[in-house]
């Protein structure tokens, strides 16, 4: 899973039927010390709550659509806020 | 699912019977602020009508044949015409 | 599916049953202007009678064993040949 | 699979069912030298018990599943911890 | 399929039941020029009998699995030892 951030949102109108009442947010994957890795953003369908600014857990492909709906056209869902990360026994991150 | 701008379309009269009657755009993935990420373009069937220039979610895989038929030789689709985008609490894109 | 360019082939006696009699291409992928993209050229089952120098789509993972055969070891599939290429309206390809 | 090195480790109390009570470990993937690649960290989920600073190998996607549980949203997974890499004939990498 | 190097080997004691038996081979993708490409070295299950500093083709995913066996945690195979390989009609390696 990619350990990533929330950075925004997205709307669209206009979708396929499965992604209909989704909740499309904005992810940047980061390294374990919070710095945006070299992957790109990408969107993700939220099935924990997760809020602007958040570190989360992003699962992908099947994985994905195993937290989501099995038969639905999505490849990416958020499916775990991260508490804490530790790097080397030192806690590099601690949700507020 | 990507995020992504349409920048054109390819014609392929040799193909297998799977792509056959598929509209066949070219995007290129964009990040938050709509500029392009080091990922390459790629082609994806659209299933959403996207028109040139228009920012569009791309779901891969699976995902993909999910929106399209689950048993063509698809593996990207444009699932999705984006209407805005915000990137911490800031709408950084919003279709004209 | 990646837009790529027939760049070569590759002969292999030693192989797995799945891919006896497979045509191998080597292929590299390209944006829309037909440049080479940062990634890696790769091999690819030929579905389409693909010549050196052609343009193709190339379909991946399940998507490419639906062009060849569910149950063989294959994980990329060149699917068509492209005829033209149009970015922001203009031809930046043209089969000859 | 990915050959990494456990760096550390992640905790969520907030996650979809399926990921409740699995150990996940944040791993950096190495060459055969022990070097980091380019690619960034990501987390997986520990099969082996696998400790802080081991050489481990990660398997993706469906192999994760197969490794956990087939119908969990987990999509990469610690499968083996590597004892010895040679390279060249030449040991680079040895368990202490 | 990756076009890869065989450049060495890994030995693991402790490892998930579906590894237990399997040849891990270190693999490093190449070009078509037989250089090294940005993709990093991965581990392979060797399924050909591939040697130290062969030029072999790795297939991934599914496609891995149905060269080894449907049900093991496996996302990555050797599936050919490659002979030749010609680019632009020149041949660029010969295995000896």
């Amino acid at each position: 899973m990619d350990i990533a951030r929330v950075t925004g949102s997205v709307v669209a109108t206009t979708k396929t039927p499965g992604l209909s009442g989704r909740a499309l947010l904005l992810v940047q994957p980061i390294d374990g010390s919070g710095e945006p890795t070299d992957l790109p953003s990408y969107v993700a369908v939220d099935r924990v709550g997760a809020g602007l600014d958040e570190v989360v857990l992003v699962a992908h492909h099947r994985a994905a659509r195993l937290a989501v709906d099995a038969d639905v056209e999505v490849d990416a869902a958020i499916v775990a806020i991260v508490d804490t990360v530790d790097v080397a026994g030192r806690a590099t991150y601690r949700k507020e």
